[in-house]
């Protein structure tokens, strides 16, 4: 009998659904911070994220199946068991991530920050003029479900849209253009839209800094939904100050959360969220993830490959 | 010569297409504050919205080109001259305005609102679950070119769209149904977003109010870029306070301005924009109104029919 450890948070209907995969399975339904080192020891499978630490040593252990998209804590050499396998949950967050950045780009366009900030003060003000997405060029740098979903979207919209990607694979209907991350240099001086859905490696390391700043057009904005450390953020701030780029929505930031006497809370053409375009915060994003799991668990007791797995050398 | 008066703000460019169509025409500009009552009386063919009370006993006037989709001011029965033809500018403000409404229906759906209140205290703070456009119903309530763009938009990101006309027409393929105003109370129950673009008249005159809104789901939220009498404002702001509906993003309210001491600027579901959805916010729009007022002046010389012509007995 499989020893199946649920760290998800899941719902009546979410363990009907799993449960009904593996019916002969024994489920074990904990939290991540609640979870046991001996709930971890005796799993065979885990789904959900388990605090790292835990795994290491787990000898029953053959399948990690992570409720994020991004890997990073389980990918160094010494967290998992030799021969593990990893996935994650691309695929569930598209959704909810891409309505995020298209909300964030049109309120940066439409100036509805301002507007907010003159609300306040019951202000009926001007704040002056507005951008259209219609016609306006977008790169966007990471093209998984994220990248790929606000693509798709900007494009229904009417804009030129421009991937880049780490892998080299056939180009979508909804991209103009796309290129392998070696050209994003190259493309980034055209973008009115520069949209970041990067996983934290080496290549993506403040790829936004000083020096690339200085290849983007004055009025071009920034939306980083991916990882804080993709842009070098006191660059950042300099150039949202100076007015060098016209604006910048995080949902991530670095450092994380941001403290609060951070110069960049007060910028005013900086839009800051708390890490809140994903997780749980649209209930279709969990519903989409316990599916994912499900599909993979019903994969892996019939022997058929599992989707979303991770390449370990990689890390994502 | 023809004596085509030109009070709309134009530039070099515009000048020069306008000019183009009349190559034999005398062309004055001016504008809305600074036209004469001479200028006005002079002219065949006015282009822009010049004071109504101007226009009252114009001998020359034949045709009116109004820069506006509106054209409430100028179709109560002493204004033009009879026989006089009025022409609006519709069709100039559905990428601008359509655009806007999907930024507030975002702004509401992905609480940046509140977010924005939270960055200007510099609080890493969870504002709670989110919501999408995908599987929403949509209730759109006028659709010229701003309410069928903004239909348009919507169920390319996955909503279900109804729509509200006035007039009998044939359902385009963006809306999932389509209805005549008196079918406006049987479908409101059943939308998670209901947009007003709908003009001043008789029948829209506080088609929102306290009956109506007792018909609507808990969770829908309002979006009004038409006229602001279209909701009874007391009655909106009562049902924000009470949690009665979930919220409202309008760019025109009643009364307009809104007094600074009103509580509708202070209710936090409440997203309020000084009416500049439209306007010349947005250059795109700008140059959209020129291109209608140039290939009308085309056609007028040509002898060929007018495009957006105003039937005076119904107002729009």
């Amino acid at each position: 009998m499989k020893n199946i450890l649920v760290v998800l948070s899941v719902n009546a209907e979410h363990k009907k659904l799993l449960e009904a995969k593996a019916p002969s399975a024994r489920f074990v339904y904990s939290d991540q911070r609640n979870v046991s080192e001996e709930q971890v020891k005796d799993a065979e499978i885990i789904i959900g994220n388990p605090p790292a630490h835990m795994l290491k040593g787990s000898e029953n252990l053959k399948w990690l199946q992570l409720q994020s998209a991004g890997a990073g804590d389980y990918t160094a050499g010494d967290v998992l068991p030799k021969g593990t396998i990893l996935t994650n949950a691309s695929g569930a967050y598209g959704l909810a991530i891409s309505e995020y950045m298209l909300g964030v780009t049109l309120e940066l366009y439409k100036k509805l920050h301002l507007y907010r900030d003159l609300q306040v003060r019951s202000d009926w003000s001007y704040a002056g003029k507005v951008r259209s997405i219609y016609k306006t060029t977008a790169l966007i740098a990471g093209l998984g479900d994220i990248g790929g979903e606000f693509a798709l979207k900007l494009k229904a919209l009417g804009a030129y849209t421009i991937g880049i990607k780490r892998r080299d694979t056939a180009k979508p209907g909804y991209l103009d253009e796309l290129y392998m991350m070696d050209k994003f240099e190259t493309v980034l001086p055209g973008a009115d839209i520069v949209a970041l859905s990067l996983p934290s490696t080496k290549l993506t390391n403040k790829i936004i800094n000083e020096r690339t700043i200085g290849l983007m057009k004055q009025d071009a904005i920034i939306i980083n939904v991916g990882r804080g450390n993709a842009i070098d953020t006191e660059a950042l701030c300099d150039a949202l100050e100076s007015g060098r780029i016209a604006g910048a929505a995080l949902d991530v930031t670095d450092p994380e959360p941001l403290p609060a006497d951070h110069r960049l809370w007060r910028i005013k053409n900086a839009v800051i969220t708390p890490h809140v375009s994903g997780g749980f915060s649209l209930q279709e994003t969990h519903d989409r993830i316990v599916a994912i799991c499900a599909d993979n668990l019903e994969a892996w007791l019939n022997g058929r490959s599992l989707k979303n797995i991770v390449d370990l050398s990689e890390g994502y």
